[in-house]
């Protein structure tokens, strides 16, 4: 990335930014910044959007950066590792982007007590390596792992691959360390498993999306690495059926600790990247994965539910095969660029996914858009993208009509299904629209009583999340 | 139980039950109520406390209940079992009691969903009665499950036997039906497995003690019965001995669903009990539970663990011998019933847990009180119980210097080793003391607001928890 920006260039930003430079140090508030600080993958901010970067190297560091924010009424935008897809890191006019990348640090690592203590700038990636040495790991695994942070994901509540039978983020978090809106350091929560003292402000500010505090470090438990892992690969006639073959394993006692929907639109977007043919025709597969003890036992009853429903099974003894098929899978994100898209991210309730699949498909029919879905189909979320391929992406990120007509209509028939409009990327700006579709207004104005709670002046994430 | 107590005494509480019997009808405002609506298992309640029972029977009589009382002023104590341990649903003077055991429908089970609707007074165990024949279970199992409700053990977040493997109750609660201090229904969450919409207010209300809103109904996740399970026994020379073996579990990649440590003075009151002898002399023992997919490999490599640490194992094979075994487990409880004795309930991390045991022999010997413990090993939450053997209990509730004493030194040497106050049992007015040992300041004030934000009156469950 190139130095693209100057970083201040208002006399207010000007007067900002030296008393930032005072206080933290030059290197903490630099002059120019890469282009990449103004966004996040899905907003990325506009060309002539002004605003400080600063860029912490400790807590101490996010303490006076909040304390000058909170004297001069000045917003603030805490940032992790950009790859965010709701808008949440988008930088504010006037304000500071508070950049948490310097907090890197694994602080410790402690297998007896099942914990690790991370800086919110470590790359989530980052901490799972430093792990598997001892035999452990970090169990939530969001696609973005190599590009997200711990700070971001414990942030957004993000989820992954692993969700369904490890949990999302939120159950991997014993406690945080925050900065409050007027400096103040504020520990939460506990380096035990257990623990009930008082209201639960660990659990509230996971998933706040930087509206209440600055996440700066949390201790977050770890769990041994399991004694074997098996990938299956089921292929289906069409979507709907793998969403059967879902539904059976529901059924079933078995639970794998991955279950991956992929539609033919992904297959082909997969096909076209990589040149590599997961299904035949019209066809969706689930891949698998089955981990921990009695593997074999496992797949063998994983093997009778898929057959019985339909499926026609693969179970993939080596290693580096699987291998690239979870990078085929982790590939479907990227497969869809340079042509106008949007991706989405709703949850429904596990039993509804192939009505949603179904109605996926009308809604590309009506809107004339191609559509494509991955899903994480174990917990019902599903990842529906819209594009329109004749049409390229806008450097801006405007998107044609269509396709916002599509996802808007998408998003509704998740709400209709029992569903959420957002179940694991969060709402930053780009989800705020459906707010109100989902959240009662006795919800909402709580949700404001609670921002006010924390943040009074609003200067935290200000337009984002709420 | 009889009926002791006249309900309202006082004209004021003459004009409040008045008034609430025209509202909600005569049957919801009974006139005579058992004494145990006073209080809970650890305080019982003035004699001479006055207050209005009330047992409304829908969730419209709780909304009713509490459109009244916000606009007379009235403090409201919610009511599930009254099986808590630390004086959480004690009556307040002059306030309502708000008895949920009506509202005990198991609304909905959907396997395929995964959830189960319930209303918040639905015993625990009545929920996992009820799945039972449709090959699932809901994991949280506070050892009062056969006692306690669904709501007051969200309310506390309640812990049990199988946390370790399982999670505590917040890991399998998806969305709540509250009632606000206003009388205003409010929904959170959602009822698919993931969601990420707006501030998680769910996760908010989870372990608040009643003090921001009154749980009436809760969606919560169920998960597939395991396909075996496997009871080990674990015989150690001290129970300093048997918290290493845990260690050495932690060392290893086998994960049992429960991992109890009985302590030699646990292990002596139980035999004084039942007459039964679990271990010889001075001996620990670990009581475990290995389940699902390849417990025999499980099993095989726990033995070599506990062998390696010096334990003496038993793997029992007879499921009517587990349970037996179990059952004596249960019974720990029960044990010191009859003298002057106080149970705690402190975690902490795990690797500390044989310092804790350590020191909770010595703080017995320097007070001269009897020491016994069991403990959810798994975890590090500690379960201490403090005696007087020739001192009868008080029926108020009253505890001899000693065992208050050596309770607050114990406590204060789990918040040392990096512990918390309370692993499960929730703050309620027993735990109040130690609060400020564990909070800082401004997790105290940002608390402080919460409650404003939910109930600016402070009418919910005021003097507790907070």
């Amino acid at each position: 990335m190139t130095s693209t920006d100057p970083s201040d260039a208002t006399p207010a930003a000007d007067d900002l930014a030296a008393r930032l430079r005072r206080e933290l140090g030059p290197e903490a508030v630099p002059t120019v910044h890469e282009a990449r600080y103004r966004g996040d993958r899905a907003v990325p901010g506009a060309a002539d959007l002004r605003f400080v970067l600063v860029l912490p190297r400790d807590v101490a560091g996010v303490q006076t950066a909040l304390r000058v924010a909170h004297e001069t009424g000045t917003p603030v935008v805490p940032r992790g590792g950009g790859s965010g897809p709701s808008g949440g890191a988008t930088a504010v006019a006037g304000g500071i982007v508070l950049g948490l990348e310097h907090l890197s640090a694994i602080r410790e690592i402690d297998p007896l007590d099942e914990v690790a203590v991370v800086g919110a700038g470590a790359l989530t990636a980052d901490l799972s390596a430093a792990l598997a040495p001892h035999g452990f790991f970090y169990a939530p695994d969001p696609a973005s792992a190599t590009l997200s942070t711990i700070g971001g994901n414990i942030a957004t509540n993000a989820g992954g691959l692993h969700c369904a039978k490890y949990g999302v983020t939120r159950e991997s978090v014993l406690g945080l360390e925050a900065v409050l809106a007027d400096g103040t350091l504020l520990r939460t929560g506990h380096r035990s498993i257990k623990g009930v003292t008082g209201l639960d402000l660990t659990q509230l500010l996971i998933g706040s999306e930087g509206t209440l505090a600055i996440i700066v470090a949390a201790t977050v438990r770890i769990r041994p690495l399991p004694v074997a892992r098996r990938t299956v690969l089921a292929r289906f006639t069409s979507s709907v059926g793998a969403a059967a073959g879902v539904g059976a394993i529901t059924r079933s006692p078995v639970r794998p600790a991955a279950t991956e929907l992929i539609d033919a639109g992904a297959l082909a977007d997969i096909e076209a990247h990589t040149g590599a043919t997961m299904a035949d025709g019209d066809g969706a597969v689930l891949l698998l994965e089955l981990d921990g003890y009695g593997v074999d036992e496992q797949t063998a009853d994983l093997l009778d539910v898929l057959t019985g429903a339909g499926g026609s099974v693969t179970v993939i003894e080596d290693e580096a095969e699987a291998e690239r098929l979870w990078e085929l899978r982790r590939t479907s994100r990227a497969a869809g660029a340079g042509r106008a898209r949007l991706g989405e991210d709703v949850a429904v309730p596990k039993s509804h996914l192939a009505e949603l699949l179904t109605e996926l498909e009308a809604i590309g029919r009506r809107h004339g858009v191609r559509t494509s879905a991955v899903a994480h189909a174990g917990d019902g979320n599903l990842h529906p993208a819209f594009s329109l391929p004749g049409v390229p992406e806008d450097p801006a990120g405007q998107l044609p009509a269509p396709i916002l007509d599509a996802a808007d209509e998408l998003v509704r028939a998740a709400l209709e299904l029992g569903g959420t409009i957002s179940g694991e990327h969060g709402i930053g700006t780009a989800k705020q629209q459906w707010l109100d579709l989902e959240l009662s207004p006795a919800s909402r104005g709580l949700q404001r009583r609670l921002k006010d709670a924390f943040d009074p002046q609003h200067l935290l994430n200000p337009g984002k999340a709420l």
